[in-house]
């Protein structure tokens, strides 16, 4: 089956992550794909546009089925495919229930504090950014990812976002973490996220699509103060 | 079942609107549920704080499961309740990948153009507003809005977002179509989304659900020259 599909993809991109984590899970490893440079704007180019004229990664097909969401790519595999390989959403109701919470309660890591943080960082040289503003990002910062401390606190170690197994929460949230950390974010503040991290960063799913540019050089510090 | 449900909303939001619209045609019509006002900042009152930390609305309960983001509200009712009500998912293959595909793309018209033409025009008057900024707002919304134009001028009348059948793609996106027309947009540029939206208009389950407040009084024009 992963032969009838193919990836355009970019590294470090999280919704393209999601995607490859997803993949990976379902039993899809050795998909053909290609790799596109964002800088390079390789992702505006015909190839992409012709399946995704919004020109986003990642864009996706399944035999002759386009699907360039990311969610959407996820959610696909998982409702087309459910016995195959890992089961992301859980069968039983209250697992399911806080799988798909959780899942979609990551969107507020990046319209909480990411996405504005990450643009101003970006834009504006660390000599030159202004100290209260960047005061506010962190206590955003700091409540939110403090808040997914405590799920994880309430686990016993080992566990995942939602419960005792590896849910589509995990495939959302981990490449978002995974941003931060690479934005300079001490996971030491956050203990069980730290563990959980470590552990996670190991599993074959997310160790097999780490970002490559990645090993090339060091990220940002924005988020080293947090 | 219902009545173990309880839903907070706030009266315009889409992501309540959405819960709604999936609420009554999974045929869950009845459930107890009250409406909190949002510039009165009662989702952030005790009462929500408790279930939902961020103070966000929706907020909702299924029995003991609290599930707060609407997309999780949504995919949970379908997923814990496929046979009851409408389906919103089709279980073939090419229309369940069309109808996630179709849903998660309603995303792109917040990013892509509304979520920064709404909070410009609501924080600035009429004439004080930059020409320039407001044309490449129109640019990107008629970008954006001719896409889903040319969606539903593929399909025969009578069609929905993803086909013959109204799907999950329709419940998320509606509301924002239906906020834009709010803000102004003048549908008979686009007459296979004024077709299509006339007729959701009626559909019980828009209907019923629709804004209180939005009958009180006109809204914004700030897209009435889109």
């Amino acid at each position: 089956m992963a032969k009838n599909m193919f990836l355009y993809w970019g590294s470090g991109s999280p919704p393209c992550w999601k995607a490859m984590i997803a993949l990976e899970e379902k039993g899809f490893s050795g998909y053909p794909n290609k790799m596109l440079n964002f800088s390079k704007k390789e992702h505006k180019g015909e190839e992409v546009l012709k399946l995704n004229p919004r020109g986003q990664l990642p864009t996706f097909k399944d035999g002759d089925l386009v699907i360039n969401e990311s969610d959407a790519i996820c959610f696909y595999l998982e409702s087309q495919y459910p016995d195959k390989g890992h089961r992301l959403l859980p069968v039983g109701k209250e697992e399911k229930a806080l799988a798909l919470q959780r899942a979609f309660e990551v969107a507020n890591m990046r319209s909480g504090f990411m996405q504005d943080m990450m643009q101003y960082s970006m834009s504006t040289k660390e000599e030159d950014r202004d100290k209260k503003k960047m005061e506010e990002f962190y206590t955003k910062a700091r409540e939110e990812i403090g808040r997914w401390e405590s799920y994880l606190k309430k686990n016993d170690e080992g566990d995942f976002l939602a419960g005792k197994v590896f849910t589509m929460a995990d495939v959302f949230a981990f490449p978002l973490f995974a941003i931060c950390v690479r934005f300079g974010l001490q996971l030491e503040k956050f203990p069980s996220l730290s563990a959980y991290y470590k552990r996670l960063s190991e599993r074959p799913s997310i160790k097999s699509t780490w970002p490559p540019h990645w090993s090339e050089g060091p990220g940002q510090s924005a988020m080293s103060q947090i």
